[in-house]
């Protein structure tokens, strides 16, 4: 698979994650009558269905990151080479704006606007530190077993973090960025953005450091995992 | 398999496919006291979990299309003859009917009344675009690893979608059709059915050119992906 | 395995499947302050993971039939001797009755209560048929790709008929004749019981009869599908 | 791997579980207005879906025993070398006890304190007994198929018996002691945990002794049960 093709499938995942967090988000607000249980409960419900398929689908031809802390990590530990990084990045967070958009067009939103969701405070942080370390210890963990069942895995942990976490777990830079852009159930305020993306790449180091020396990870790790018959 | 058995194979999927989708609807509607978001979470529940084991235990038969823009979009991409579409096409809208008809029914309403419900407007034909589009990536992505995670995938990919496009994801012809035939939770006007349905194959055309130039689908994609001992 | 240990085992197996479907219905009822499509959501749920769980630990030994009409059914296309039937049925029906039994007494109710819940009538009868005809489809179907899917299959089709037929899907005798000794949500009364079990042996002989001409079904179907490394 | 790594594998799959589960609890009760049902539903959800990834993650390091009874349990049938069970207790209690303040903190509530949650009496004993007696025999099931569903299913009998015991199945005694020192919705008061951990040490040597006589476990059977393709 060339880089193009391999970005262009990272693009489309993450494009459709985002649609279906946010979509998803919007649909149960305007349907749950202000019970914010239930709306959580069908949010988690969407976003952990679209993780494992499109990982299932896309996994075999990109890695299914669709998250510059999961490629980062990655490259830490010796799988995506550093100079492909930029490239995952870019299609990351193009396909998170773009997922975005769709989800407020279909539902009849502006394109984009700016979410005024206050989402801040250590605890919060702490939050996506825990949630980011235990979604790569989750990832470095299934891999190893080089079964198509991470994507259930992966799938499962976040349907978890969006409860046990008390910032329901954004755990990916990408989406934090996208989910600014729609001021819906899911967003989250612009100036609340950076200090999650700091703590969720520090927990996706931190766990990728502990995993390296705690047991050891295939070298091609991430990208065949789903491949099984090969 | 008999193009004849293989047909029945699939008008008996499609038919439970539609049983579970408005019966479900009809008993959540019921027992859900006029929450919408719990009546849907119930609907989606039942859709996900009938559109697994119907796929799991008819695809190894049939390929467990039970939908007609899936049966064109594998013509398409050169997997079933096009001289078997129509007996697929005749089958998945029998079968469709038929599981209306035994929904109804058993819930102690008229064989067939036309809906009232109105689904209609460009942000939800583009929401049956972008469903059917998914639908389409999710199917091509899962089909190349040959796995018995497919039915999974697609299930997961349709309780998603339920939730993330303001349609609430129909993304099936026969199923849009059968859908008017039941003036129920899951139902839809007649006249509003159509535009659906263009979108609905849009959506698959366009998705199974993009995912043909991505990455290659083996030609026998669809039909043996759930025997995988054979 | 001998006779003894796999009736045992299907004892055991259904035992816990009753014990799951009566306590889940009590403890739902107790805390969904009246919402009956909450509480049938639990009951659904706590249901569906304990048929996959106990499909998926106790298929290897006896088969985890669970259910009288699906053991004449695997007898009819000459899978179980005919012989070994009344074992089956008889570990099947008491360990039916000692789950209920453990469910009324783990939640302080009397060991047995009879139902006073009335669920009659041509709608119903019908409902039972279907679920029953479908349920049949749904493991013949899978039993044929031998994978330890099928309890996956068969827990999700529960799962979805829970909702989409009128009588929430019964779909077996010894259920059905358990489900009579407890006056709680998931009860049934015993006037009631018997056209249940007609119809749900009938659509058993209909769809093995309609599967067995549709696709070759293995003959040591039922057993050893939860074994896929042998 | 060194008993070292994996006893940490152990400390760390515990303390996600109990974050999960504790966590969950407060994040529910928060959301749900009162509705217990709900509350224990996305509780439920939470720690059944946190449950498979573990498993599945770290099941081929340490085994994912994550419960001394788990572990008392092998080493009586033979697994786990009874030198061992002292290292894993250890890792159990503490990685337990870490993960409850991780989730208090995460909620800003203090690291530790008491719970007032009444949960005593026979009926709950009773309860106890038979969950984790439900528990052992799900998983010396499951791992004779050496499938990877045993993470699936171990999560799927959680899920289950969360709703059909009286006592919303703690089953392990890391879990109930931890679960003490957090006055939240998943939380018991510390006289009441000595009886639960007896009847769950009752459960599950009953269990293991009556599955030895059923039907043969491997050797190996808990550990490697993860690696399917080694």
């Amino acid at each position: 698979m060339t880089l193009l093709k391999r970005s262009l499938a990272e693009a489309l995942g993450t494009a459709f994650l985002l649609a279906a967090i946010v979509g998803s988000g919007i649909m149960a607000e305007r349907l749950s009558g202000g019970n914010h249980a239930i709306a959580l409960l069908a949010n988690t419900l969407a976003t952990g269905a679209a993780l494992m398929c499109l990982i299932a689908a896309l996994g075999p031809i990109s890695g299914a990151h669709f998250n510059p802390a999961v490629s980062f990590a990655d490259a830490m530990r010796g799988g995506l080479p550093w100079r492909e990084v930029p490239a995952y990045w870019l299609a990351q967070l193009s396909g998170a704006a773009a997922g975005v958009a769709v989800a407020n067009t279909m539902f009849g939103l502006p394109l984009f606007f700016i979410s005024h969701h206050a989402r801040t405070g250590p605890a919060e942080w702490l939050a996506e530190f825990i949630a980011t370390f235990g979604l790569l210890t989750i990832i470095w963990g299934s891999v190893r077993s080089r079964s198509p069942f991470t994507a259930v895995s992966v799938a499962a942990y976040i349907v978890a973090a969006y409860w046990f976490t008390s910032s329901t777990s954004f755990a990916n830079p990408a989406v934090t960025f996208a989910r600014s852009l729609s001021d819906t159930f899911a967003g989250i305020r612009p100036q609340d953005a950076p200090p999650f993306i700091v703590a969720q790449f520090l927990g996706a180091v931190c766990a990728t450091l502990a995993f390296v020396w705690l047991a050891p990870i295939p070298r091609d790790g991430l990208d065949p995992v789903l491949l099984p018959h090969k």
